[in-house]
């Protein structure tokens, strides 16, 4: 049965409020995620929040899904105002249902690397609306999971879970050091994809293998020389106007895709 | 030889950190864009600012570049300080350089379609990010521009301008609603292609025509019905995981590498 807290001193409210802040998310290994199909998404594939948020007077058959299995899984579900939700998200117009979750990034060595053919390698990432579309990307052409290298935004932040619409919680996470995820990389079979644009070699020419990593770099920067030469495979994306790189989601989907479209083709 | 600006109470000031809103924008027929990269990208594409602001102490030959050709051709150069330059562009970390521009989008009947075998067409985008760098892969594909179906987010937005990385000064601009694009559509060549969740023809199957117009829907709901059935093509992207959908400017870009990479192998 939810209880109700309408009141803004409410401890929990601040609590839950200061997880937009990172060092409280990891200090309380908690996070937020707002909207009914991003939790409905994360339910699918067998998360539920520690405890629900959803508006008063807030009626679909899924939040009625929602609230109980959470109930029966020990979490807590609270009945609240829009006021307090527009505190909790810091948005305008706040979703009407927002879960609180347990933070799930592992180590490297926690990686069932047998598990998909394809994963998706950031290095340095610094916007949160790119890394949570690549998480999406990453659903989206069946990755495994999305492996932080270096110094990257954090995947947990109201920004990247909102970009990532849902996928965050289909994809494993792991974060590592350059010189720990290269040791792990070679520890076992795996092909390791950069696009550059220092490349000559044009991203359909290769025949990639399975299982492949496709290493994305930082926004501004790209990769560092050593990552790139590093890489098994080293390809450019053709630009065909007067820019001379894309956005760092774009390519990593327009990549993941040729991946995928020649393993779907044979 | 530049003037300097050091008060807060400059009108031009105020005038150019006003430009942050639309109703402003509309009404001065004015943007702003920031970074010399994203000026020097407008200046290689045969589009000075106005007016340039500069942090006093910048310096750089492009800077210097763009100094001498915004003189040459009347423009206005105001050295200033970093305060101010925070307090115009609203960011912490504010560029060092920014730029004010006429507003360029055209009509319908303005735009060459001759000049280009591609032309991306957004239905009611609604969020500056994903037209900005929408814009941006277009430019990438050798897009001649961009065509805004519908109430589409301002592309002479600040999130927008940087999200376009340059490109926004590379592409043609045109706003129109759905009966007007499809009249002016119909009046030439050019095949409509929509990618959608309903379709069954996978998006590598069609044999893609010269000229092509790539039609992607909003964020949330994707194209209305009746625009799907008005595409000559319309396919779908293989969605391998759990999630539905792309992020829409990654769906632009999957769609418009298939349509050049068809196009580039014969």
């Amino acid at each position: 049965m939810p209880r109700a807290i309408t009141a803004f001193s409410n401890p929990l409210v601040k609590q839950v409020r200061g997880l937009r802040d990172k060092k409280n998310r990891r200090r309380e290994r908690l996070f937020m995620a707002e909207g009914l199909r991003i939790l409905t998404e994360a339910r699918e594939a067998g998360t539920l929040p520690r405890i629900l948020f959803f508006g008063a007077g807030a009626r679909h058959p899924l939040l009625d899904t929602l609230i109980e299995e959470i109930e029966a899984a020990g979490g807590e579900t609270i009945e609240t105002n829009s006021d307090i939700l527009h505190k909790l998200s810091g948005k305008d117009n706040p979703q009407v249902v927002l879960g609180v979750y347990d933070e799930f990034a592992s180590d490297l060595d926690l990686l069932d690397r047998s598990k998909a053919d394809l994963w998706i390698v950031a290095q340095a990432l610094r916007d949160p609306g790119n890394l949570g579309t690549i998480l999406r990307t990453g659903d989206a052409v069946g990755a495994g999971g999305l492996i932080l290298v270096d110094e990257c935004v954090d995947p947990f932040s109201v920004e990247a879970v909102r970009a990532s619409m849902g996928a965050l919680f289909t994809q494993a996470i792991a974060a590592a050091d350059w010189a720990s995820f290269i040791a792990w990389l070679r520890a076992d079979e795996g092909e390791l994809i950069g696009t550059s644009l220092k490349a000559d070699q044009d991203y359909q020419q290769p025949r990639y293998r399975r299982p492949a990593f496709i290493l994305v770099g930082n926004e501004a920067q790209g990769l560092p020389p050593g990552y790139e030469a590093e890489c098994d495979t080293l390809v450019k994306i053709p630009m065909l106007g007067k820019a001379d790189s894309l956005n760092a989601a774009v390519a990593t989907a327009v990549m993941a895709y040729e991946v995928v479209n020649q393993w779907r083709h044979g």
